[in-house]
């Protein structure tokens, strides 16, 4: 899992500037940078694979402990409200600004949001089968400074092999502890 | 000491200052504000009622036009790629980067995007009605400097009665010269 | 003058928000505001009249412990390297990218940084005189989203009738937390 | 897989992204890179031994042509007030936040700013020896989105062997069509 995570965090690298003298320079960077932004959405389909996996192997208490962790990494509850419109959710729990809500839209079996199938253990139209594909194609990346924006499809396959394709918008954050998190996740069934 | 620490930590309105000669400060502004993100909604809103009312007391021709102009002050395609996913697209249509396909999701009729009802015009299961109404109800905004994001709902009602109500997601930028345009537009039909 | 300050001062109160229905959105904001850059303008003055104050009424240690306080308060130091060039620093100790470099300028009597006279506590110029006044005089105050620059001078007198103008250059960053924090400061003995 | 990871990898300037399908993903691209800070400062450097070698050979109005061309491209000051301070001004000159102020800092002899020496022509300690040579050496980059800021000397030489070294202190911004300013500029004397 530990390996899983560490597709979240950020690897600043190897900028090499320093042109005048033999002196480093010292950088200051908060910019976020496409790499993070595709290194974060694959973090984020490998993340949703190891909840399903973990559900199937290991049952819903561990998935849902993992589940909880990678919100923790991978959304910005912390920093503020998150704007979070999962795919099936609706009416006045469309809106996910809490951890809560999140953790119940990921897992499920939360009383406060009954709607909820817990989609990232697997989707009830395929017997939750497990999911193992998490595909994502971008149509626009947006790099903003401290922000960027993706619009684009996401498509999951499940081992029984049924698919599921979304439009996916997302606005990553890059903090100043140089961690991508994301405040913005809008999902939708495509129109047809 | 704690109270003049206070000094640092910030007081949002009890603001003091006035320091200094009577010269007047030069301000150079580009953080976009709560006022400028929701005065730009309604004119989104107004916007659109305006391109209905014009389709049907002047014809299709000069809704077209004016919502050619609409888009030219409302989306960022001058300064790029915008990220607009309109309501009822889909499959290889579903993105609408350029301002073609913009234009032919509020009015319709362009063989390159048959799929269109011009939206902006009225809905064909209201048989066109003139939409009459606009209400725009954000759940989250987010101010990002340069940049605001907004999630919540908009519902459209016409003037038979039939209203249509969508999620909707806006990133809205701040340009240079000071206007507010939309970079990314993410409209869907709830789930249900 | 009231009047002309008052057109800069944002207004945050008054914005209506919220228009559709009674629910309140939730605002993520990580914009710096003019007001919240002339806040900690004065706060950074208020902080040097009162290091000045300790060292004149509780000695030397104390009001070393305060600044260190102080500096951790006001700046980034625990962000990235800070960009300080304070006004009587010179040749290879020019520049005090850690708060080490930042304490020493403030109180002196580090024997890595020999040349600094401890400017917050009294100049040697007027026999360390306490400071009793410092007044900020913006020329430009540039809000860039998350960051502010602001140039101009600032006016240190002391209890002895000595002044000292230096031209001040600063640049504030606000934290997801909301603090506003200086990452550059560069200040210099005006030319003539 | 790890071969489309490979994609991802930044290469400033020829970026070819596109994962999941053979679709190119559209970028839309506003921060501000070090590679951008460092070619904007060279160019800095260029642009001033250019006016000095015009005015040498070219005579004083087409290197004050020149001039006002370099500082239309570098400089903010169609965006707002630009912060600039420059080295040997002071007063109720010391600041520069016009073109014409710019202007007159570079070349001279505008009745307005009589105290101006014409720093880009050549020094008048060296008897106006053409400046053949400029050194930049940055102890801190700031990278802050669609800014950056940069402190650090720059080193002047003339053709007769005179040098003078400047603390400098800059903020670039990138403007939406991708060009790089100058927003602010302070430049001192060392202490010492």
């Amino acid at each position: 899992m530990v390996k899983k995570l560490a597709l979240f965090t950020i690897s600043l690298g190897i900028f090499c500037s320093s042109f005048g003298k033999a002196n480093a320079v010292d950088i200051f960077d908060r910019n976020i940078t496409l790499e993070e932004v595709e290194t974060t959405q694959k973090g984020w389909c490998d993340a949703l694979l190891k909840i399903s996996e973990t559900y199937h192997e290991k049952g819903f208490k561990v998935a849902k402990r993992l589940s909880s962790k990678i919100i923790d990494i991978a959304y910005g509850y912390d920093l503020g409200p998150v704007a979070f419109n999962p795919t099936w959710t609706f009416k006045e729990k469309n809106f996910r600004s809490t951890k809560r809500g999140a953790l119940s839209y990921f897992v499920g079996r939360d009383p406060m949001f009954k709607q909820d199938i817990g989609f990232a253990i697997g989707s009830p139209e395929s017997d939750r089968s497990k999911w193992i594909n998490c595909k994502i194609e971008n149509s626009i990346i947006q790099l903003l400074g401290g922000t960027a924006n993706t619009m684009g499809n996401v498509t999951f396959t499940a081992e029984n092999g049924f698919t599921s394709t979304v439009d996916k918008t997302w606005t990553f954050l890059k903090t100043y502890e140089g961690n991508i998190k994301i405040i913005l996740h809008e999902s939708a069934t495509p129109f047809r």
